[in-house]
């Protein structure tokens, strides 16, 4: 997408110099930083650090990452090992998002099958392009499918500006282009629909506040920050038409791991009959499990991502808490699939039940 | 209530020189300044700019802005033209609460009823005084009929800690002693019974973790602050046995309107059968009104408080949004009464409905 008038992607190979190369989303807004990639630990951290985010990106980065330890061992790598360790390392960096060992396992499989350590990085460093395209187009195809759901509001709504809420950052610095819930955001005011995004903080690590404003701010699209604990009293004064999210993880039947906070607007959404849509690429289904609840492990992070807030543009760290207060920083939640009204994915809308879900990737 | 051993409250009268003094408390947890009041503006902006805030104080701040309008008019106020003035000015100064109205509307008529300026002056500070004790003795009432709703969970519980989670300040920093929400907690920790208390963060103005955390911090209660959009993952997973908030205005029929936010954990309580009350004096009911939702006044306060983060010890403001994103800040919101599982009042514990209500307060 653009900034500032140049085409850029949160993740990149620069064949230059054979370096992969990324946005540090830690930064924004107020710094545009990149960051090399040289070695399997500067991956694990830009992942585990949330230098990047997002389930699909995410995946990109661990494929990437495998390429990095492929490219890194050379030679000196006369069988497998290093690079089946090098995945096992990736798969676990962080928790809850499925994508990562997902797009790990791709990488993997393909190296598995060269017989050379050249053959190995090739394969390593197209596979991973060949993910990151796929979700560029899994993205496209989401704003398509997404798109027709604001269309059929924006029509009610007679020119008044379709409201959607949508929660953390799932725009194509989550996804490398467009999005995933903010790609039938983009689609629809590329055709000229008037739509204004309540973006929702997203604490603590301000992912809204800081990323999806800064995303809707370089694309123009009308949006206005909001404290999480707003989203409730908007529904219930008819303030918003839509929410859109994204998902960490959906299982086979539906239930949705995203952002921590996502349950409380699905809730919300439900007692004001506000339609709950989550978009996703069928790499954030996890098919071998049903149950969010007891499946989906939740990462719990660092409590002082909570109790210290980073310093804008002058990097003060400044602590909102009193010194000895614990906190505690679980980053997801689940959603059950009752509260979603639909799934937004690469291959149509369809509800959240394991039957539905099913027949839309064809897996019945 | 013991800070450091010392007995404080958020807003005294001090005899030896005749000043409201107040605990600044946009400067907790890291700093405790005290400031005098000297005169309608000091109480205007005290009040506007959160130098005290919650329900009971507001009112009481209020009353004692009618005193010290009272003191400085002296004799020269030769009718009560300047103290109805004052009055008007008061009530307006934040809409939500009811609780300014109804203290200043309390002193006024004292006043009206006065026929000398220095009878004015003394019956002022007497009925402010007055009303301060009158919470005082509410909110230990709080304590009283909350305490047995506590003590059952904890009978269930066994010596595992009761988990209490609760929203924005709701304690003695927000009603002169004890608290209203924290009443029944401090209430069931002096007796002893094993409490945690789950305390939310807050946004945008952090009055849990910077005022909450740090009451109950000095009080020994064990606590952890959580991100608002917490409670809802918590509350799932079976931690969270009860939620008590506070009220800045009950409507007749029992919505509640409080802090914005409430409204999600009052959704997420129900869809997971976790007891959910409010206590309130009855200071904060507002006999004239049955629909929270039209006829409450929601304040609408500076999106810079959203986009700003007050920068801790060394009080460096740091920006959190682009600094072209546009923020909305809505202040409270509105809990219907069919999300209440009882109201705690200085009364009596009673469900949230017309009718239960006015028997607890006998005005059948």
């Amino acid at each position: 997408m653009k900034v500032d008038g140049k085409n850029m992607r949160p993740i990149w190979y620069d064949p230059a110099d054979d370096r992969v190369r990324v946005i540090d989303q830690r930064k924004l807004p107020h710094n545009l930083v990149e960051k090399t990639l040289d070695n399997l630990d500067d991956v694990v951290a830009a992942i585990s650090d949330m230098v990047v985010r997002g389930a699909p990106l995410i995946g990109v980065t661990g494929a990437y990452g495998l390429f990095i330890a492929a490219r890194n061992a050379g030679a000196r790598a006369s069988d497998n090992s290093v690079l089946i360790h090098a995945a096992e390392v990736l798969r676990t960096v962080r928790p809850t998002a499925t994508n990562l060992c997902w797009a790990v396992d791709r990488v993997l499989g393909v190296i598995l099958g060269c017989d050379t350590a050249t053959q190995r990085i090739i394969a390593a460093r197209e596979k991973a392009g060949e993910i990151a395209e796929l979700e560029v187009e899994n993205s496209r195809q989401i704003g398509v499918h997404g798109l027709p759901i604001i269309e059929e509001i924006a029509a009610a709504r007679q020119g008044e500006p379709v409201n959607i809420l949508t929660h953390c950052n799932a725009g194509w610095l989550a996804a490398i282009e467009y999005g995933t819930a903010l790609a039938p955001i983009y689609a629809a005011f590329e055709k000229n629909i008037s739509v204004h995004v309540w973006v929702d903080e997203t604490r603590p690590l301000n992912q809204g506040s800081r990323l999806t404003a800064w995303e809707l701010l370089q694309a123009g699209v009308p949006h206005t920050v909001i404290a999480d604990n707003a989203g409730g009293h908007l529904m219930q004064h008819g303030m918003v038409d839509l929410v859109i999210v994204g998902s960490d993880r959906t299982t086979a039947s539906g239930d949705v791991a995203n952002k921590i906070g996502t349950y409380l607007k699905a809730l919300a959404a439900h007692d004001n009959k506000v339609p709950f849509y989550v978009a996703l690429p069928s790499s954030t289904i996890d098919w071998d499990i049903t149950d969010g609840f007891t499946q989906i492990p939740i990462e719990e992070r660092d409590p002082d991502e909570l109790r210290y807030m980073p310093g804008g543009q002058r990097s003060v760290n400044t602590i909102l808490t009193p010194e000895s207060s614990p906190a505690a920083n679980f980053a997801f939640d689940v959603t059950p699939a009752r509260l979603v009204t639909g799934l937004i994915t690469e291959k149509g809308v369809c509800r959240a039940n394991a039957d539905d879900i099913r027949k839309m990737f064809e897996r019945v």
